[in-house]
């Protein structure tokens, strides 16, 4: 297919080199920046572009990949062109589209990208929807040429999903960051927990996470947990998040367990 | 060496197996329990015993794996042999084992450990203290044998890398169930999220979690907050840790860089 990448930043980014490995044509990338444009650009053999105006109409689909807020102004200017538009955002309604052309669909790839690290795209869960089946199966066989985890996601599903990436993802990165901290402030390399943060991540891919929550609070060891709010008792932020994450694992191994 | 392994646990287990792959000979395995005491020896070619009168004095050292509250009695139970003896607890003060001899250290395997999951030993961060210098050196050796990662961890650091790791591991994995739980009641497949749990935790192994935080708070997008917020209405408690978490991230964000 030939392929219009709108946005240069790190879905952009990623979805450009698999479309690219996987033997489409990219025709343009656009983005507001030149040098960005260029740059990916460069990369996948396509011309870079910095205004709408000078978008080729001879492409199969543009990709708009750009910030949440931006996507209905991008469509609305590339609607006249009568394309396949999608957007590929987790957190958007399809009618952000709809509002432009019938046909439109969205391609989201429920992954975290950096520019500075590989994705191998296979693995990436692509979830898929059109405004209608046709669109739909269309987007299926475009995905499946570069993921080999493809779903039919319908808008309210996807914002689920979203919310679940954030306590996935984020969420988790943001701890990482605070025991970082914490080892920070005493002279301790972060090196130290690495193996730790992989192995805790590779352990729910075979299991589910209840099944193998390990520390003080699934014990439910006063004890350590006060001597660990004792450590925190500079940062009241850090104290109060401790509890409030030590309550949830205990309230939810009383869950799965009934009350001990 | 020969090492006698008290208690029967994740870490009494991984750890007697790395012992025994690494050409030790395990004299015994304690548990209270004779069926686990008998499982574990099996693996390891040992001793099952369940009572401390039918320790075999005939060995190195006791790796004493079992509760936290449990390390002093069994620690004043053994000292009568005057073998060394060391914990593997990263939330215990040395001083657990020092109240009954002087011949004593700890060996603090820094990884969450199941059952079910086999564990590369090599990769694991043992924190090693020894009472004195001569007990320190002699246990290095021991844990180089093991690992590739072996670092000398008083015990004032020790507890701050236990409270470090009930950030990076036991929290993060607590999010994943949060997670799962939102996909569960839409009926959608924990697998749509593995794959972006494992790359979360790849990511930080070479970078700084702040440099490669993502998602709607550290991009301060104040809609999608809400949107999340409002899906979870029915659940006050997520709320509350959504709202905590996210008011982090931003805080996080303007120090590195500045109010935006």
């Amino acid at each position: 297919m030939r392929i219009t990448i709108i946005g240069s930043g790190n879905v952009a980014t990623h979805l450009a080199a698999a479309f690219k490995n996987a033997g489409h044509r990219i025709v343009q990338v656009y983005s507001r920046d030149m040098q960005n444009a260029a740059l990916l650009a460069y990369h996948v053999k396509a011309e870079p572009v910095d205004d709408l105006i000078l978008i080729d109409p001879e492409t199969d689909i543009f990709i708009i990949a750009v910030k949440d807020d931006a996507i209905g102004l991008i469509a609305e200017q590339l609607a006249p062109y009568q394309k396949l538009m999608v957007h590929t955002s987790g957190a958007t309604d399809l009618y952000a589209l709809l509002a432009f052309s019938d046909n439109v669909g969205v391609f989201y790839p429920l992954q975290t990208f950096s520019k500075a690290k590989e994705v191998n795209f296979r693995t990436v869960p692509l979830c898929i929807e059109g405004a209608d089946q046709a669109i739909g199966k269309q987007l299926k066989e475009l995905a499946q040429g570069i993921s080999n985890s493809v779903y039919d996601i319908n808008s309210a599903q996807r914002k689920t999903l979203h919310l679940a990436a954030v306590f996935a993802c984020n969420f988790p990165n943001y701890l990482y960051n605070i025991a970082q901290q914490i080892l920070a402030q005493h002279d301790l390399n972060f090196d130290l927990i690495r193996p730790l943060i992989l192995e805790t991540a590779e352990k729910v891919q075979n299991n589910l996470p209840a099944a193998v929550q390990t520390g003080p609070a699934v014990r439910n060891d006063e004890t350590t947990m006060n001597n660990h709010l004792q450590l925190l008792k500079d940062m009241p932020g850090l104290q109060q998040l401790y509890t409030l994450l030590s309550q949830g694992i205990i309230k939810m191994d009383i869950d799965r367990h009934g009350d001990k």
